[in-house]
């Protein structure tokens, strides 16, 4: 039976010990249908000899398959594959893509349509500057300190209770410290009821949309506005109705307009710094925005993720703050108050929503990470949160006006933009017909990366000539070299 | 105007200014209809003598009033509640049910009955003995090879990369590792283009169904079951469809049955120690299902969780490594592997399946926690891992067996069970007419929490007398003390 040695391969370098090697590879031609169900495999010592192993080896295999059913052994005749498997035909090994490995395509049908996710993450490429669509600089996070916590909580004492299984609605001692971090920070006065943790803003948005939208319901949004928002109330079937961004915001008015024609189940606002424009949404705004959600019977998001970020004056409180009959749902994070890449985040809402928000994140995850959720509980306890926020803002306070000055400078009549009042980036618009793409193209050529592919409009097809400049992950030093590649960029693109 | 006075109320022990204090009540008192546009407000320092503050804190926050715009400034007349402010009626403060706090319920309509998530976490008493479902001994977990890869990566050489955003389907070293982990222990030649990294299985089956399934879609499931499973088809819009399982695993000429009457999407399974009652899938059953899959074009979804824990033989090889047809969704975890509470696992599949779960994922949140998965993949590729799970397997081998004599031993023939080939729990039924939820209450009284309060059946109602008692995160002497109790309890539900 010389079939068998020639299909078994053994590679003594791998990790995997041989016996099951050889047991493995058995196992194979079963299922491929070369080895038939009924057909005598060679003795031990046999096998042994020609693969050039110990002959135990061979019987620990052997012992393996009888363990798993795969061969029968007969007392005095010897071992044969086993009879009662399903006699499959021998395929020849081309009819699949890969002998032993995993079909191109599903045989099941996959819409490949379905999810219409766009913006999907592209790295950079490496040792580019990177003007991104406004990310913390990691450089400075205090990742030592969440370090400290981790190994605190790691220890012993607290293992057991951190590394199971917890509670879906997220850490409650997080959950009691965001409580009164928010009545110090943002005159919010909630409990921890009030509150779930969720993996940063994205989620937020996610699981309000899938428990709140129905095919068919009209979510108001700015435009240009946040293109991951959209996408997610798009994906839950509602249809998204937009309205115009001017220095103070979103525009009631037309707010009001749309509301008075058809129903609207949810508005979106970004009310610090409008994303993509920065602006602030004025207090009169404001106001009379609780007013027609009171009115219209809507739920208002309001995505504050920037509010420890406020260089002009301190940040205005937010909606919810003044939201007396339950319509604001209040998200944020510490995605932007640390890293991007550390997933935690917040959303605030009456305890009907919250009740079902915790059903769904347990459907979906069960669970945020409490290691991390309950370091960031004692930072914020004992203050490293607040005095990192300090420190940030004080250091992005001085990139921005950098930046600005920068750009005023080095790039004059060529583009035009307002002083943001905080957050990570500025909204800048190319003059004298230059071309936005032509910009970013040259400028990548010269080792910087502007925009993070993000559709800021609502309809992409629209034609504008707007960037966004996010300042805060770069230092002075990069700040200048960046804005010296834009200039070179920009007279290149001129001089085309 | 001492109105404002008496509105205004300071706390010197808080960490926001004193003078952010002073302009956010006013503000507050604003939005309430309380201080009315175009009202006066006293001078600095008439405010500061009767709030007994210094005049420059006053002056700090009119200052604040004003470049927040709720205040007009008018030379050489005063500071006045700014006029184009909407004119609110004033409220009684009882109206709202908290004066400055968040509604107990939301305005807008929600649907409590939409996410049907049933078995919620509820915490065991503090210092009780556990028979949990089955999850693994957080005491032993590598946690200080976690933070030490932790420290390392968050050094400023990569944390710049890891802590920034970064691929929806997870970091690619750690799916380079994986591709190449399962190669050596399952099989399966996959490449890391076939994985996504998720948070734990919960994840992987969220991400599956809300992909794959449509409203009235019928998913095959084993019963008794795995409910959270369940749950998740449900809330995608699915049906179930239960098969009896006996000792060999699901009963597939009942699949084959269903799937000649109607058409199947979807059939779940975990193969190696079934959930709950812990049985293995035998290698017939699996050839055949793969070829119902093949003839009925379903997806088959092979959660195998527990492949690194089987303590008769080696594991059997999954399904998805003999899959050549695209039937297999392979999805499994490190939550077993470590920890509970460390959310990490994967999901393995055709790359137009791949593709549609990114893109989903990238709604949902993002991108999972680079700095752990990064830290995974450093753990599996110099071995350490693959150290644990040795380790690891020798331990719960011990702790099974334990058990099993212990519960033998002490229980006699008021229990019946089968050893499990493997996994971390036991399924064991009370005999003689001993209820099983008398039993779980008077253990309960004496320190004693049995299981997690999920269902097992799919009909709730569906009369039982099984318990699954979780060995993995006890010690001897822990197992000792628990059976004890058992044995306790037991007898005192006899003598009633």
């Amino acid at each position: 039976m010389e079939l068998l040695e020639s299909l078994v391969c053994i590679d003594k370098n791998l990790q995997v010990p041989v016996y099951l090697q050889v047991a493995n590879e058995v196992i194979c031609s079963i299922r491929k249908g070369i080895l038939k169900p009924g057909v005598a495999l060679p003795g031990s010592r046999v096998l042994a000899q020609s693969l050039n192993v110990h002959r135990k080896t061979v019987v620990a295999a052997y012992d393996e398959l009888y363990a798993q059913s795969w061969v029968d052994v007969l007392p005095r005749k010897g071992i044969f594959v086993a009879k009662n498997l399903p006699n499959i035909a021998p395929r020849a090994l081309t009819e699949a893509p890969h002998p032993v490995g995993f079909a191109r395509k599903t045989l099941y049908d996959v819409d490949d349509t379905r999810i219409i996710c766009q913006d999907m993450f592209v790295a950079p490429p490496e040792g580019n500057l990177v003007f991104n669509n406004g990310s913390p600089d990691t450089r400075i996070a205090p990742l030592e300190l969440m370090i400290r916590e981790y190994r605190r909580l790691a220890s012993q004492k607290f293992n057991t209770k951190y590394l199971m299984y917890g509670p879906e609605q997220g850490s409650e001692n997080l959950r009691i410290e965001l409580a009164k971090f928010f009545s110090e920070t943002r005159g919010m006065h909630v409990t921890a009821d009030n509150i779930i943790i969720t993996k940063g803003v994205q989620m937020a948005l996610y699981i309000i949309s899938q428990v709140l939208l129905n095919k068919g319901d009209t979510v108001i949004v700015g435009d240009p506005g946040y293109s991951m928002a959209n996408e997610v109330f798009i994906q839950a079937g509602a249809q998204i109705a937009t309205v115009p961004v001017d220095e103070f915001g979103i525009n009631l008015d037309a707010v009001e307009e749309i509301c008075k024609k058809q129903p609207i189940r949810m508005l979106f606002v970004i009310p610090h710094h409008h994303q993509p424009t920065t602006v602030t949404l004025c207090s009169e705004r404001r106001m009379r925005l609780l007013e027609l959600a009171k009115t219209y019977k809507f739920a208002i998001i309001e995505d504050d993720y920037d509010y420890d970020f406020h260089y002009a004056s301190s940040p205005i409180l937010p909606l919810a703050s003044a939201d007396d009959y339950g319509s604001v749902i209040y998200v944020g994070s510490f995605c932007k108050t640390i890293a991007s890449g550390l997933r935690i985040g917040f959303m605030i809402a009456p305890q009907n929503l919250i009740d079902q928000a915790t059903r769904l994140r347990r459907l979906i995850d069960r669970q945020g990470e409490q290691l991390l959720e309950e370091a960031m509980a004692n930072l914020l306890k004992n203050g490293d949160i607040g005095r990192h926020l300090k420190k940030a803002n004080k250091l992005y306070h001085e990139r921005r006006d950098v930046l600005c000055h920068l750009l005023k400078e080095k790039l004059g009549d060529d583009v035009s933009f307002n002083i943001p009042n905080g957050g990570f980036a500025v909204w800048m618009e190319y003059k004298n017909g230059i071309d936005r793409l032509k910009v970013t193209q040259r400028a990548a050529e010269m080792g910087l990366t502007i925009g993070s592919g993000c559709e800021h409009y609502n309809d992409p097809l629209v034609r504008h000539n707007f960037v966004r400049l996010g300042f805060a992950s770069m230092n002075v030093k990069e700040l200048e070299e960046a804005v010296d590649i834009l200039a070179r960029a920009i007279k290149k693109v001129r001089g085309e």
